[in-house]
Parts: structure tokens; sequence; C-alpha cells
């Protein structure tokens, strides 16, 4: 396979503009697998409706029923570190924390969108194949 | 949390239509996991450019590059399972085994088309953002 090896070695130098999936060793493959799941599906919904306003960690649980402490947790940790999140720590008493989606993380909506909505549309088909009743 | 328990019986009825990420009950959260991964991301997208011919086993393993024996039956047997996929064994010497999408199948391509452009575009600033050089 050289020719997938020379071409994960263009896509790690850093003129590279864009990701490739089928490249073994480009990022995308992780980043992927990072947004593709049903907690940072429902996270960017929740966050994109209340966007520009910013959500604090119990309304964000509220509206994701059934997302413990600990994934709600780390699914804001993980955007934050992929600069789809911001944090603000309001200097009160106690301090509050605040989330909103970054330009970034709100352009991830629509996409995301488009997979919810298939997934809940064809849900029954898939349950059907499955024989799950 | 009444509301959201009621909600979950009604979708377990045999007369729902579609399904309810927010509830969290509704096998959607389920199946948004299974369909949000990278395999099955590259799964449909190397099947839908083929479709409708079919693909063999070995095809796609070189269309796939860094996938792995296991985790390309995995992918495929649960693809399968969930009707997006058909197998068919031509009785040769020795048997060959063939895959393509079901109509349900194609219709994933799209969205997961979405999701996939987003993470090839965006990689280069969620990579910023990591600071991963």
């Amino acid at each position: 396979m050289d020719d997938q090896e020379s071409t994960s070695r263009v896509r790690g130098d850093r003129e590279v503009t864009a990701g490739d999936l089928f490249s073994p060793e480009c990022p995308t493959r992780q980043l992927l697998d990072r947004i593709g799941d049903r907690w940072t599906s429902m996270l960017v919904k929740v966050l994109a409706e209340a966007h520009p306003a910013e959500r604090g960690f119990a309304e964000l649980r509220r509206a994701m029923p059934g997302v413990s402490h600990k994934m709600l947790s780390q699914t804001l940790r993980r955007m934050i570190a992929d600069g789809l999140v911001t944090r603000r720590v309001e200097p009160s008493v106690p301090p509050r924390t605040w989330y909103t989606l970054t330009s970034l993380g709100l352009t991830l909506d629509a996409p995301l969108a488009a997979v919810r909505a298939w997934a809940e549309a064809n849900m029954p088909a898939v349950r059907e194949a499955r024989k799950i009743r």
C-alpha cells in the first residue's frame, strides 16, 4: 500500500488543508468517531437551539434524558478540547459554569441533524430488520 | 421525569412511526451509535459508489485502508442485522461472498456524507484547537 503511505505522509504536513477519512493516519478518523455518538449529537442540538444563549451543566443534563454526570462531563470536555464548545466560569458564590457552541461547533449542527433525522425516521425499519419488538 | 417515561411507553408501541433520540428507552440511541463510527461511514461510501454492483470482502478491505479483518467482519455483520447490507454467497469453489447496500442502506449515504465532509473540512481547525502537530 505504497500509495496510501505516501498519501498519509503528505496529509501529515502542515500545508494540508483538509482531512482524508480514507488515509489511515489521518486524524479525521478519530474525529469522526468522537462526533458520531449519541451524546455529542444530542449536546450539539441542545446547544445549537439555545445559541447564542449559554446553558448550565444542570440544564444540559435535564435536556438530555438518561445522560449520566460522567458522560456529560466527558462529552463536554472532549468538545471543548476539539474547539466545538466554550466553557465560562461565572465568579458567583457558588461559581456557576456555562457552556455554548463555538462558531465551529455551530457548523456541526446541520450535518449531525441529517444523521439524527435519518436514525429517527428509519429506526422502525431497522427494528423490523432486527426483529426487536 | 414523568413526561419522558410516558413518551417512552408510547414509543414502545407498534403504532410508533418514528424514533426519538431524546427518549431514553428509544432504540434510536443505539442505532445512532452504530452508524456514527468511522468504519460504517467508510463502508457505506464504498458500497454506495459501487452500487448496484456488489463488492467482495477482499475488495472492501482494500478500499478501506487500515481496517482489520475483524472490524470489517463486525461492521458488515451489524449492517446486515440492521437491514442496511445484503450478503450473497456464490456457490463457486471456493465459495465467494458478495456484499451490497439495501435500498435502506443507500438512503444512509447522504447524511453520513454530510458528517464525513464536515470532519474532513474541519479536521485542521480541530487539530489546531487540540494543538496536535
